[in-house]
C-alpha cells in the first residue's frame, strides 16, 4: 500500500535541470509547468523543496557559482605563471561566448533581466562577480611580487577592468562573433597587462 | 460631425515612449495594453503604424541608434585629440552605467534577452555595434597617423576590445557599482591605449 511519501529525487540534478532552462531563456520567460516538466518533479515537490520559483532560481544561481565560477577560480590557483592563469580565465569566458546555444553567462543574463531591483538576487550576483574580481586581483598581486607584472600597474584596477570585459564577452557572444573578433577582444583586453 | 479619422500623433514621440518601456524592462515583459497606454495611442493606431509589437520594437532600436549611439559617434568627430575622443566615448557609456534607473543599454539588454534567435533584430544590433566599433577604429587609425597611438598597436584589435568593454559597462552598471570601481574600469580599459 502506498504510504503517500514523496518520490525521492537528486536535488542537485533537478537544480541543474532548472539552471539549464533559466540560463537559456531567463527567469520570467520560463513557466512553472515547463520547469516541473523539465525537472521531472511534481509542483508539490518544487514548493516543498524550494519554496517557490524564485527560491529555486536562487538555488540555480548558487549552483552556477559552484560549477561554472569555480572552474574559473581553479584556473587561477594553478602552479606556474600567474599571468598565464589570468589569461586562461579570460579564455574560459571567451569559450562561453562561443557556446553554440548562445546562453552567455547566467550572472550577466540575470543582471540584465533583473537589475538591482531584487536585492537578495542582486547581492548574490554581486558576491559572485566579487569572487572573480578578487581572484584575478590576487593573481595579479602575486604576479607583481614575482616581477611578472610591471610595478606601476594596479592589480585592483586591472582586475576590475578584466572582470568588466569578461561580462562584456558574455553579451558580445550572443551575436556569434567570428574567431578573429574574439581573438582581438582577448588580445586587446589582455594588453592591459603589458 | 466626426469623420472617424484617426487621431494624429507625433510618430517619433510615441516611438520614444515605447523605447522608454522596452529599455527599462525588456521586450517580452512589456504588454500591449501597457504599451498603448504609455504611448497614448490606440491599439488600432499601433497596428496600422507599426504592424505589431515586434515592428514597433524594431523602430525603437532604430530610434535608440539615432539618439543614443549618434551621441557617441559625434564625440569621435570632435576636433582635437583622437585619443581624447575615444576616452570621451568610454566616459559616455560609463554614464549609462551610473543612470539611476539602471536601464543599461538597449542594445546590450536586447542581445541578452533575444540572442541571435531573431535574425532581423540580431542583424540590427550587430550593425549598431559595428558602427561604434568602426568609429573607434577610425579614430585610433587617425591617432596612430598623428603619433598619438604607438605604431605597434592595432586599431582594429583595440577598437574591438573597447567595444566589448563598453557593453560590459552597460551590464556592470546594473549593480550600481561605486564611483571608484567605475573609475578603475575606465582607466584599466583605456590602458590598452598606452
Amino acid at each position: 500500500m502506498s504510504q503517500g511519501r514523496p518520490r525521492k529525487f537528486d536535488e542537485t540534478e533537478v537544480v541543474e535541470r532548472a539552471m539549464d532552462l533559466f540560463w537559456s531563456r531567463g527567469y520570467e520567460a520560463v513557466g512553472l509547468s515547463e520547469l516541473v516538466d523539465h525537472m521531472g518533479i511534481s509542483r508539490q515537490s518544487l514548493y516543498s523543496t524550494f519554496g517557490n520559483k524564485r527560491g529555486l532560481f536562487i538555488r540555480t544561481i548558487e549552483r552556477y557559482r559552484e560549477t561554472q565560477l569555480i572552474q574559473a577560480l581553479d584556473l587561477l590557483e594553478r602552479e606556474g605563471s600567474r599571468i598565464d592563469n589570468v589569461k586562461a580565465v579570460v579564455s574560459f569566458f571567451e569559450s562561453l561566448a562561443t557556446d553554440k546555444r548562445c546562453r552567455g553567462c547566467l550572472v550577466a543574463n540575470t543582471l540584465v533581466e533583473m537589475g538591482p531591483h531584487d536585492e537578495e538576487i542582486a547581492s548574490l550576483l554581486e558576491d559572485t562577480l566579487d569572487l572573480l574580481q578578487k581572484g584575478i586581483e590576487r593573481a595579479l598581486t602575486e604576479a607583481q611580487a614575482e616581477g611578472e607584472l610591471a610595478p606601476g600597474k594596479s592589480p585592483l584596477q586591472i582586475s576590475r577592468a578584466i572582470t568588466n570585459a569578461v561580462i562584456g564577452l558574455a553579451v558580445t557572444g550572443k551575436l556569434r562573433p567570428g574567431a578573429a573578433a574574439l581573438r582581438d577582444i582577448y588580445s586587446g583586453t589582455l594588453s592591459m597587462l603589458d
